[in-house]
């Protein structure tokens, strides 16, 4: 038997001549590319990667090797098609974006709405992003604001997406999908909850706490501390802040910001009551102008996925083979369709990328219902 | 200018070996496998394969190319290290299984356990999977089940997973991950939400209806429409229903099914009042034994993903080169790292099948603080 060093030189060997016949592949699937550029042809070629899926399977002598050649031949014919949108856009052919670039987004003169109240979370990112003194109003719920921007009554909303500790905000993903709206920007910013009551509020007064559902589970190790406090949940903790301020009860408090508290003339009782003294949340900033800003970075898309074993990777592998680095993945119940599922990916790139034309390609012909949401 | 055809031909001339290289390096690495099996080795070799990727880019001639060869060898390497555990599994050397199987799981004299009161679509998950005269009491909360569940006051626990409107139930994720608790069981009902409310009350003198929260969003176009109402959230909606009846007040109503509604002496006011008619919820059955269904058809486990470009897809390949169908993937933030991710996988298989211990091994190998949650 031979020894590991001797299989590794005669591995070695193999992987130099499969380096030398990589660039050759490489080279010739350029040449192809000038060719399809000079006359007018379609990058994709489903019919011919599918015969030769099949060809190449043909060739290989066990099931192991049929299935692995397959998978190889996905990964070099993507790579082929990357090469040969690099040469579209070398020849400035790589066509209309379904995006308008824009240099800056209008922040200055924009109208923008926020979920809540004065004092919401919200409305923090919002100044973070858009500065202190930015023209804004604000509605009730998520889907107020969502309408907002859709009739034309903002500019821009500012909406959370995702918590660091409690994850997903699943009713913005269904939003983004319901809504032709779409997401032009980001901005991550600390929560940090307190408990805040009328002034000179003990907390032996207390019996029911209101907040946002979310922020309720983010404080639930304090809270759990004083189990006989009923928790009621509102729709934002703002909100619950105005609430306790306007009822006047000492048998009430809110877990909202100390910034809410000061807005509605409570007392922060006790301070920094998050069970992660790190909590933050992400908010997107969603417009209702299919545009994207020509330096962004970041994309986020959706589709669904058909209902056949292997589909989500081999459609993930569109980003992989594409160097395109995801940063999210989520998954959401299609409306209707009970147990099929929608999927949320983030990804680095620009929608002006070859790279990123390619994938996206690759992944319209093989998912259902892909959607750009923005590029960012 | 060479044809489109004149350079398939070359093209298909350098696939036609590069196919031939591929079952060869495929060949090669069984034969380090069986070296590795036989002198004690494990089948990762981190420095092994980092080096190989350094060197391959050396040998390549441009940027693009140097990109493409290390995507290239990433895939070889996997497919390698699966040929070897094959041979592991083969040689018999994967050893004893973590958990133990079972014939049959005693459902006859269990004590079991459900979150909510007397009506929770819990109980009636319950009673459908263990007969309607089963043993059982109930708990508040999804966390106090899973209490009762490691101290052994019960044997069973019926809790939501998944439903097909709302998606995954978040907590319960998170509480699979906390708990040594184990699944060995699934089941679907359909969930039909009614408005109740005390016998003779009018539809005009409800204020406020209490529900779950979950409850109150997958009846959300029929609240909708009554948008003076008050939402308030309670921990189940058969709690909301025995809510209503003890406090006598008509106007409060309940968002639940008949059946609590009946059971705590309430009126059905509107029936069926989901925005989904199909609406239906997938329930789990945990137990604190690592045990599984020797017949058992379907795995769950969790892991999480080391931040690398990348990362996600490989783990991914261990379920299609062991051709295991995946059927669900979510993932939830870790606790403490922000922006980290742990991912829930369930996938048909049993823990006794070659392919199940291949894929898990070499999952083991490259993710962090993997957990199988069950077989069932």
């Amino acid at each position: 038997m031979a020894t590991l060093a001797e299989l590794r030189v005669q591995i070695d060997a193999v992987d130099d001549e499969l380096v030398r016949l990589f660039e050759e592949r490489v080279r010739l699937g350029g040449q192809v590319g000038d060719y399809k550029i000079q006359n007018g042809m379609k990058i994709f070629d489903r019919q011919r990667e599918r015969e030769k899926l099949k060809d190449v399977a043909e060739k290989a002598s066990t099931e192991f090797n049929k299935k692995g050649v397959q998978e190889l031949f996905e990964q070099l014919m993507a790579m082929s098609r990357k090469v040969q949108y690099q040469k579209l856009v070398e020849a400035g052919a790589l066509g209309r974006l379904p995006f308008i670039g824009v240099k800056e987004l209008d922040t200055q003169n924009a109208r923008v709405v926020f979920p809540g109240t004065e004092g919401a979370y919200s409305q923090a990112a919002m100044e973070y992003y858009f500065g202190e003194k930015c023209n804004s109003f604000y509605v009730r719920t998520f889907r107020d604001a969502m309408e907002s921007i859709e009739e034309g009554a903002a500019d821009f909303a500012v909406l959370p997406i995702e918590n660091s500790t409690a994850g997903a905000v699943d009713e913005m993903y269904d939003l983004l999908v319901e809504f032709e709206n779409y997401i032009v920007g980001e901005t991550i910013i600390p929560i940090t909850h307190t408990l805040a009551g009328l002034p000179g509020t003990e907390l032996s007064d207390i019996e029911r706490v209101y907040s946002k559902g979310v922020a309720l589970m983010q404080a639930s190790r304090f809270l759990d501390e004083h189990s006989g406090w009923q928790q009621i949940s509102v729709a934002n903790t703002a909100i619950a802040a105005k609430k306790i301020m306007e009822d006047k009860d000492k048998s009430q408090a809110a877990v909202c910001s100390a910034n809410a508290a000061k807005i509605h003339g409570l007392e922060v009782l006790v301070d920094n009551i998050n069970d992660d003294p790190n909590n933050s949340t992400r908010f997107i900033v969603v417009t209702n102008q299919k545009i994207f800003h020509k330096d962004a970075k970041k994309i986020s898309i959706c589709f669904e996925v058909p209902h056949e074993s292997g589909s989500l990777y081999h459609l993930l592998s569109h980003f992989i083979y594409n160097d395109l680095n995801m940063t999210k993945i989520e998954s959401r119940p299609v409306e209707g369709r009970n147990w099929e599922y929608r999927f949320f990916v983030d990804f680095e790139g620009n929608l002006a990328e070859p790279a990123v034309k390619n994938a996206i390609r690759g992944l319209r012909e093989e998912s259902r219902s892909l959607r750009i949401l923005g590029n960012y």
